[in-house]
C-alpha cells in the first residue's frame, strides 16, 4: 500500500481534467493556491466568470491527524485512536449553457494507523452528473464510460456502485436524486491495494472524454431566461445536498480543512423559489418525472 | 399552560409582521398556503419580487408527534417517549436593497407528555439581524429594542440572551458570525408559565416596529453593481448557517415539516466566489471587522 503513488496520480488526474477546461476557455485562467495547516496541504485550482464554464474548482490535497473524522467513513466502526493518513482529489465544474450538465468527481484514498484499525486502508469516491435539461444521449454516454470502467473488475462492479450512487446523492428532504448518479464507492480494499487502486485509476481515466464530448455537444445550444432561471433554481438543490449531505464537505468541514477549498464546490450563482413546480409537459418536469429517478440507463438490470 | 393561548398570539403576530411588510409593498402580495400533513399544520406567507423585500416569507406552524427530534432542544434530555406537541411562528426577510439588513424571528413553544418529561413545557426564540452594509444607528436602535423588551423580566435578561445569541449565529467553519445578533433564548420554563409568555410576546411585538423604522431609514440609498454583488456573497453565509447549524431548519427537517416552508429562508438570489476577500478601508472590510463581532453595542457590559 503506497500512499504517494496514489497521491500522484490524483496529482496527475486534477491536471489532465484542468486541462480538459481549458480547452474550452480561451480566455479564463484557473488560479492556483498552494495551502498548508495543521491538517496538511493541498493545490487548489479555480476558474471563474469562463466562456463554457461560469465556475470550475478542481482540487487536490494531502491530509493527516491523529482522528478520524465521522464522515471519512460510512461503514466502518472508527479507532478512537486511530490516526490517519489521507490522499483526495474533488471537482465540480459548473457550466454556464443550463443545457450542459453539471459533473462532480471525489476520488479518496485512507489510511488508518490505531489500535483497533492497525494497518487498514481503503479507497472511495466517484462521480456523477448533474443535467437541468433531458438529453437521454448525454446520461447513456456517461453511464456506458461508467460502465466500462468497472467492467475488468467484475460483471456487478457498476450496478452495484451505480446503485450506491443514486443511493446517495439523494436529497430525503425532498425525496429527490441531485442529479443521474454515475458511480459511488467506499471502504474498498477488499479486494487488495493493487486491484483497489488499478480500479480508482480506471474510474478516474473514464469520464474526462465524456463529459468533453457532452459538454461540445451542448455549449452552443441556444437558451433564453426560461432556462436560466431553471438551472439557478434547481443548483438550490446542488447547496442543498453538500451542506446537509454530502460525506466530503462535512468530512473537510470536521477536520478542519480549508474551507474556501471545500466550498468551492457550491454553485456560482443560485436561486430559491418558493414552492416552484414545472409545468406539466414540459422539458422541466420530463427531468424530474424521467431523469431524476433511479433508472436502468443501460437496460441491464433483468440479464 | 395553555398552548392555544401561545398559538393565537403567534398567529396575530404573523398578522403584524405581514402587514407591515405589505406598508412596503404596493404591488407584490402575500400567497397564504394552508398546510397539513401527518405532522401537523400550518399558515404560510410568502412574498416575492417585491419592491422593498426581494422575498418575505412569515410561517405559522402547530406541528405534534410521538417522539421529539433532537434539534427541538439544546440543553435538555429527550425522554425516549416523549410525545411532544409545539407551535411556532418564523420568518425571515430578504430586502432588495444592500443597505437594508435581512431580519430573521423565531418564536417557539413546546410540550412534552412522556414518561421522563411529563408536564414538561419551554419556550424558545429571538430574533437577529444581518446586515450588508455599516450603519452604528441601525445596530443600536435594533439592541435598544431588544433591550427594552428583556427590561421589565430583570436587570441581566438582555445580556444574557444577547450574549446566546451571538454564541449561536455562528458559522464555526468560517469563524464568523452571521450578523450583528439580538436576542436567542432557549428551554425556558423557570419563570413559569404566565411570565415565559408574557416574555414571549414583549419579544415578539419589540422588533417590527425598530425594523420598519430601519427599512425606512435605507431602502432608498442609492446602490450599485458593487454593493449587489456584495449582498449576494454574503447571502450566502445566511444559506451555509441554515443548512448546516441552524436548529429550528434541522428541526423541520427530521421532523418531517413541511420543505417549502422550511427552506422558505433561504435567499432569493446567491453567489458564492472563491476565496473572495474585502478591500482594505471599504465598508465592506468595516462590516467583517466591526460589525461581525460580538460587541457590547449599548454599552452595557461593564456596568
Amino acid at each position: 500500500m503506497d500512499i504517494e503513488a496514489v497521491s500522484n496520480y490524483l496529482l496527475g488526474l486534477q491536471d489532465q481534467v484542468c486541462q480538459m477546461v481549458k480547452r474550452f476557455e480561451a480566455q479564463a485562467d484557473f488560479i492556483e493556491d498552494h495551502w498548508q495547516r495543521a491538517i496538511g496541504q493541498g493545490r487548489t485550482r479555480a476558474l471563474a466568470d469562463g466562456q463554457v464554464f461560469e465556475k470550475a474548482g478542481v482540487n487536490f490535497s494531502r491530509v493527516a491527524g491523529n482522528q478520524l473524522p465521522p464522515a471519512a467513513t460510512s461503514t466502518r466502526k472508527i479507532s478512537a485512536t486511530g490516526a490517519f493518513d489521507a490522499t483526495g482529489m474533488s471537482l465540480v465544474l459548473h457550466p454556464r449553457n443550463p443545457h450542459v450538465p453539471t459533473v462532480h468527481c471525489n476520488l479518496r484514498f485512507f489510511t488508518v494507523k490505531g489500535s483497533a484499525d492497525a494497518g487498514e486502508w481503503w479507497f472511495g469516491g466517484g462521480y456523477d452528473l448533474t443535467p437541468y435539461y433531458p438529453y437521454k444521449d448525454d446520461v447513456i454516454a456517461w453511464h456506458q464510460a461508467a460502465h466500462q470502467a468497472c467492467q475488468p473488475f467484475g460483471e456487478e462492479v457498476y450496478l452495484r456502485y451505480k446503485r450506491w450512487c443514486d443511493e446517495y446523492f439523494y436529497l430525503k428532504h425532498r425525496n429527490e436524486r441531485r442529479g443521474v448518479g454515475g458511480l459511488f464507492f467506499d471502504d474498498l480494499n477488499e479486494w487488495g491495494f493493487d486491484k483497489s487502486f488499478a480500479f480508482l485509476r480506471s474510474v478516474g481515466d473514464s469520464f474526462s472524454d465524456t463529459y468533453r464530448r457532452i459538454v461540445e455537444r451542448r455549449c452552443d445550444t441556444p437558451y433564453g431566461e426560461r432556462e436560466r432561471e431553471f438551472q439557478l433554481y434547481r443548483r438550490g438543490r446542488y447547496v442543498e445536498f453538500n451542506l446537509v449531505y454530502d460525506r466530503g464537505t462535512l468530512f473537510g468541514l470536521q477536520s478542519g480543512g480549508r474551507v474556501e477549498s471545500i466550498l468551492m464546490s457550491l454553485p456560482p450563482c443560485v436561486k430559491w423559489q418558493y414552492n416552484w413546480k414545472p409545468e406539466k409537459g414540459s422539458p422541466e418536469q420530463d427531468l424530474y418525472l424521467n431523469y431524476l429517478q433511479p433508472q436502468d440507463w443501460l437496460g441491464l438490470e433483468n440479464k
